[in-house]
């Protein structure tokens, strides 16, 4: 069984080689994973600041048939471009067509992905279940006209889900390394609920969505110095978060771990091409 | 003494009015300040996700004589005052020069502040104790490739030190409608140095660093599922933290109430003009 020795390299018991060298482990890949949870709640607490001020979503509001968002995702999609962010195989971008040139040197990245697999991307999928699922759920109702900071939290959600979604190729890559002839025959066969299967770990899945919403509630909470010492006590319903923290379980659960398996199987379909 | 009228406002015993009338109260202006806290924490965590990656910061990297830092902030600041982001008097540019017209219609922020005072800026200081102070406190030695990445962490960090030592306008402002018999003598005089003694208050301050000291901790810590129940504990030395708590507290002891004060003399010293 696969899942055995996930939790075995999880756990740090055995290594496949130095991620600067391009050579992953599961344990590399969860450290990431695990860090990337905090970029998230951090970003979603922030986007909360503001209500959520629809007119930065209406295609109608800057005349151009573009909404405020999409026009401020894109340019800044550009400007990182510019900067060299793609370079780095962790980052696909929403709008990936006309992206200019980095005008930084090249960086060599190691070589960890299977080339034809690399370019899987769900970001479609993200953008919407973002702008029409999530953000109802973290923002109230309201506009307060802060619609540039409300686009450039917007954008810090985006790219923190894209990164944490799409790293899926990375743990599909350590994953088949570990266990070859596991995948194999699912991927010879084009069989993708299969590969789906094999990729479905539940107590894994329920440990992740207990501890982002441990985050939510830790990293939302209104720190003061009431308290005593150096300790924090908090019971569920006694603290006010600034992030609902069943809302990121929830997240999780039916968007982020979903969609970061179907970047699994998409990329695990590919992988022997 | 005005220290005690502010201890009163904070503890909300009295109000000047509602702020989205453009009547601020200090209750109003303690809270955003505390939430500010949050944002900046948050962004240093961020920002110490990535090595210090010098090329970023070096003039001669792009070939342009321009940093890859400053190119960053400026086409950023281009971006955000299209979407309007400098309609809003509590966010300051970093290079206020030549910043294009907003694509958005105007929106009614409430005046509060005093027309001539408004302009008063500190960036310059700002950006470089970020960059020559705090940045080497926050990251390791070392250059992982991540430039657009940590541009863009940058970015974070210097918006939300200039939102909070800026917003000493506001601070300044309901501080003098509060007391303007206390101000204006020495505002009068021009007498910085007196302003700035009625200005500041040891015990707050001192609280102040302490509470930013410990979201460091909370913040910064790592949430995982051993801790018993939703008890989570910590002691100093103990938990290891994303960005040392010290320094946050130093950040805002040395820089950011510093700067703070700078802003609310500079903003007195114009008030009555």
């Amino acid at each position: 069984m696969a899942s055995t020795k996930v939790s075995n390299r999880a756990s740090g018991e055995t290594e496949t080689g130095d991620p600067s060298k391009g050579m992953i482990t599961l344990a590399s890949v969860r450290d990431a994973l695990i860090r990337q949870e905090d970029t998230i709640v951090f970003s979603l607490i922030e986007r909360a600041r503001f209500p959520h001020n629809a007119p930065v979503y209406d295609p109608s509001f800057l005349g151009s048939g573009q909404s405020l968002v999409e026009f401020f995702v894109r340019e800044s999609e550009s400007l990182h471009a510019k900067a060299g962010r793609y370079q780095n195989p962790e980052e696909v971008p929403f709008f990936p067509d006309d992206l200019p040139l980095p005008l930084v040197p090249p960086c060599d990245y190691p070589e960890v992905l299977h080339p034809t697999s690399a370019s899987v991307s769900v970001c479609e999928a993200i953008w919407n279940m973002y702008l029409n699922d999530l953000l109802p759920l973290i923002t109230v109702k309201g506009d307060d006209g802060n619609y540039a900071s409300t686009a450039a939290a917007d954008l810090a959600c985006l790219q923190a889900l894209s990164r944490r979604i799409h790293y899926g190729k990375f743990v599909a890559e350590v994953k088949f390394r570990d266990a070859p002839q596991d995948y194999t025959p699912a991927i010879r066969t084009k069989d993708g609920d299969a590969l789906m299967k094999l990729l479905t770990f539940e107590r894994v899945e329920q440990m992740v969505k207990k501890r982002v919403e441990k985050k939510a509630m830790v990293f939302g909470q209104d720190v003061t110095l009431q308290d005593k010492g150096n300790k924090v006590e908090f019971t569920d319903g006694e603290i006010k978060c600034k992030v609902d923290p069943s809302v990121v379980c929830r997240l999780y659960d039916e968007w982020v771990m979903p969609m970061t398996k179907l970047v699994e199987v998409e990329y695990l379909l590919r992988r022997l091409d």
